[in-house]
């Protein structure tokens, strides 16, 4: 007998075969082969449930119902940061496709691309440029460690994608609403025995890459007083990014996840080094602040070893407030099915802050057990994961009806 | 009209067109085939000038004159750090066929080889191997960033060198006294107006790997209090390391050279970070004492963060005292061609330092221009090279008469 648990895990682990990597995580990079595939592989669950799958010109995957009046749309994401988990971005959408499955008529399920753009030190390229908040010609200055452009990438992926028609637009004018769901990336809910968590706030990443050019020089002949080590300023940064994390915790933080250095050998002191910094707040203005302290403090740990700083700005946010009436509509449905929620806000960026800007969006978050994220150990409860989708579904179907239920 | 000038400069640029790197710097690693393929043309060059090129088991390169009577050798290195300079090992080798070239009867020649192996985490492998302080075990041991061993390496860079004759073992018992001549790795000869520098003690190098372990966690989802943020606890050593080699100077130094972190991505928390310290002193001991503060501050860094740390020594050692007689054997010959000179110290490793535990040798810096070391910016002047070349022909001269002036 296939019970929802096991149809769910079998498509959880379906997606996580594609691209598993030697450290036991997923490995499904924005636009790359990988992420192609798994949504070749969504596109076909979604046929077998009565829709039609089409590309839009930005790399998302819309799987439409006939005709084409409105609908109620549902999905997350199927690419992975490097090293990543089994459930964030798949979780959200296979519960999207049995969603589609179990509830009739105008509803759809979409997908959108390079969700985890981290090797372009970004996210959310998909929903992004498809609300028009990100141009080709941002795309086009995105470069990842091998200095490809994410533009050209994207081509390359959409090619991947020929065996799927292709949308001369968005069908966004279309959508009643959307509904993502997720799994939980910190381990509050469980905490307060909660199965499902409304996010009523998302916050707005800021990052920047700090790149220091010191002086390449012999480790055993240059007097201390004549260094220009580049990797001691990016030292003093990390720390002091560490120290503004603990100081304006917990609506802000701030994270040095990246740093490389040149050349990297151990007889030679450092001449360059280059760090990116994430910056997350949900207080308007809460990382432009963090952010101007830490540029401070940049400044002054070059300045003071005779290095050089480049700041180069990836990109800028705001908090995103999401839809009242669709956080009540969740929580209606919750409480129809008996299902333990609250709201909560969070810091990680997601697709549904974009779709926010031009539909009412709800994003659910499902309770991770161990508060493990972008990492292997991710984990959550099949019983939550099924509350979540018995929630989806009762909220497509209430949102279908012309938005009653607090809306 | 070649001059000598034009023949050290043309032969220097040989070298350096073996493998120039897309920085402007040399690339010829330690037992790689750019090593070889410059020993193969130092071999041309001597049996041009009547010696007879052959290979040790330990990829060192000896010209040896005709007979087996007893020799003086000159020379250095051949191999660079990664974008290395010009002139370190490549002056000293050069100047050594010079001189071979002028000095009639017993002199050779003895070009050591993998003297600059960071890329394994040492130094000086050919001459340590060679004079019984390195063993086939400890090459085996040694990794570079590839995963690949120092002694497999080193077997693949012995087939390079087919075409020179094989010696059974390396002839030290032959050599009367060995002489190298090498840049300056600092400014401080020009400085005080001399041309050239005999070094009379070499610092010992102690080398060690530490490995931060924390957790790799969402970079936004993750409070301040609950990181194990691996890259925060190498951050400290770095800035630790730099105030330590601030307080030691100027007989101790201290330098992270290295530095690589996992997953290196923007919006994850380093779950680990790897880094690579070189401590020199002259002083016995000293280079001991700052390491023990370092790694008990690496400790505390960890402790307080939920981070583990393993430590890996990758080498240990004392400074070299040169055999006083070589000293005041040198600076004879620079007296008698009004050379000025001047007694100094060498913080960088070099193969005379090994040699000199079984032959009297003698280290000699020719004045840098800039004090740029293991950069392609390394500088000295033609004067200041055509006088050291007179006097290695001088002391090669005094040193093959059987020890006089003042040995």
């Amino acid at each position: 007998m296939i019970t929802t648990k096991n149809k769910l895990k079998d498509r959880i682990e379906e997606l996580f075969a594609l691209a598993p990597d030697c450290n036991g995580g997923a490995n499904r990079p924005a636009f790359s082969k990988a992420e192609a595939e798994a949504m070749l592989l969504v596109a076909g669950w979604a046929r077998a449930a009565g829709l039609e799958p089409a590309v839009d010109p930005f790399g998302n995957l819309w799987c439409l119902p006939p005709g084409d009046g409105p609908f109620v749309t549902s999905g997350s994401h199927v690419d992975t940061v490097p090293d990543g988990g089994r459930l964030d971005g798949s979780l959200g959408t296979v519960i999207a496709v049995e969603a589609a499955e179990r509830v009739a008529g105008q509803r759809g399920i979409l997908v959108c691309a390079a969700e985890e753009a981290a090797r372009f030190g970004a996210g959310t390229l998909g929903s992004r440029s498809m609300t028009g908040n990100l141009s080709d010609t941002d795309l086009a200055r995105m470069r990842d460690a091998e200095g490809r452009g994410a533009l050209s990438v994207r081509s390359e992926y959409l090619n991947a994608l020929e065996r799927i028609p292709k949308l001369e637009r968005a069908p966004l004018e279309r959508v009643l609403a959307h509904v993502e769901v997720h799994i939980e990336q910190r381990a509050d809910l469980r905490k307060h025995g909660l199965s499902l968590g409304i996010a009523t706030t998302i916050a707005g990443p800021v990052r920047h890459r700090l790149r220091f050019i010191g002086e390449v020089a012999h480790a055993g002949e240059t007097p201390a007083a004549e260094r220009r080590d580049a990797l001691c300023a990016a030292a003093e940064i990390v720390l002091l990014a560490e120290k503004l994390c603990q100081q304006y915790a917990p609506h802000t933080t701030a994270t040095v996840g990246t740093l490389l250095i040149h050349p990297n050998s151990l007889t030679s002191i450092p001449g360059a080094a280059e760090l990116g910094v994430d910056i997350r707040s949900v207080e308007p203005g809460g990382a432009k602040r963090l952010l101007d302290e830490l540029l401070h403090g940049a400044r002054r740990a070059a300045g003071s070893r005779g290095v050089t700083l480049a700041d180069v700005p990836l990109s800028v946010s705001e908090p995103t407030v999401m839809d009242e009436a669709m956080v009540r509509a969740a929580e209606s449905a919750c409480g129809r099915l008996e299902v333990r929620c609250g709201r909560c806000v969070s810091f990680a960026g997601h697709d549904a802050q974009h779709i926010a800007r031009t539909v009412p969006a709800a994003l659910l978050f499902v309770a991770s057990e161990n508060g493990v994220s972008h990492a292997p150990g991710e984990a959550a409860n099949w019983k939550d994961m099924e509350a979540a989708l018995a929630v989806l579904v009762e909220l497509m179907h209430s949102l279908q009806g012309g938005g009653n239920d607090g809306r």
